[in-house]
């Protein structure tokens, strides 16, 4: 598709909108006391919200349609939605994977957790020279998994041009932690 | 898609495994020494593969479209086929996780690991009484983890009206232990 298939009316993206943030479901204290998670399981249990979800991730990043080489997508739920908006852009998908689960050579890289620090890797073959890649994973927090993998991008020989979450907790500043890297976000909390 | 537009004819299908077959990586003593390890990220990265694969999914479950409600996906690498085939369908898609990955109330079935036992989880809410739901994994194994999350559908009121993989790997008789489940495998090992 090309971008201006890619591009929602106003009024088709407000109804999709208001679709899938309709089926978000707010469970407290999850995964620790305190914490209100934001499940995205009813939006993609539903056919309808989940197409509108795809459609919404595809017009975030319409004006980026042809120059997007590959998408990389963030183990576990980052395949979620990676990978249909890989199959609608037509390019090929790369999963960022926790340790241990990657068979081949990886490139790995730390980030930082609430208490000690996580490890992301990807296949050292993963990309091509130069490859444009679209981050994509369900929720954006405090940014580290996605600068972990920005990192992992640039250092494969790869430009990150955008990144894409379903979902931004904005007050935990994962944007600003990503600057300069585009951020782009469907619903916001 | 109706049915008739899900079917390859055998041309096709035969060049779309060829394509897809010839990209599955053979990764030896992975995870552990003596095991061959079939890596599919290769068929991932190549949007042209992976449009391939994809398009064998469909073609594999052709007859039943219009009959199936909903697709559980199994973590993670289950979710990576089970996404795109499910917009493609038009039906919804529900995760079958480890614990400690969904938020909400949930179910559980053991199944045998090599040493001890794993533990699979879906929504308690994850199904309508009657979905006809289509199992989707990356790879058949011995069966463990797709007779474990059948067992969650039937206990949620579900009827798994097939089980659908990439991979099959004959020689540890997943299939026999999934009977009188229908089975579906793009490549078999």
């Amino acid at each position: 598709m090309n971008g201006a298939e890619l591009r929602l009316s106003d009024e088709a993206r407000a109804a999709a909108i208001a679709e899938v943030s309709g089926l978000v479901r707010n469970v407290p204290d999850f995964p620790a006391p305190g914490i209100l998670f934001r499940d995205i399981t009813p939006v993609l249990r539903s056919a309808s919200a989940m197409r509108a979800a795809i459609r919404l991730h595809l017009d975030a990043i319409a004006d980026l349609a042809g120059r997007i080489d590959r998408i990389v997508g963030v183990e576990s739920r980052g395949f979620l939605f990676g990978m249909p908006v890989a199959h609608a852009l037509g390019v090929g998908f790369v999963p960022a994977r926790k340790p241990g689960k990657l068979p081949a050579a990886t490139v790995t890289q730390a980030y930082a957790l609430e208490y000690g620090e996580g490890h992301l890797h990807m296949h050292a073959d993963a990309l091509d020279p130069g490859d444009r890649v679209l981050l994509v994973d369900d929720l954006l927090a405090t940014g580290g998994t996605a600068g972990a993998a920005a990192t992992l991008v640039h250092r494969l020989g790869g430009t990150v041009v955008a990144s894409l979450f379903l979902i931004e907790l904005v007050a935990l500043g994962g944007r600003a932690r990503l600057d300069p890297l585009r951020v782009e976000a469907i619903l916001a909390y």
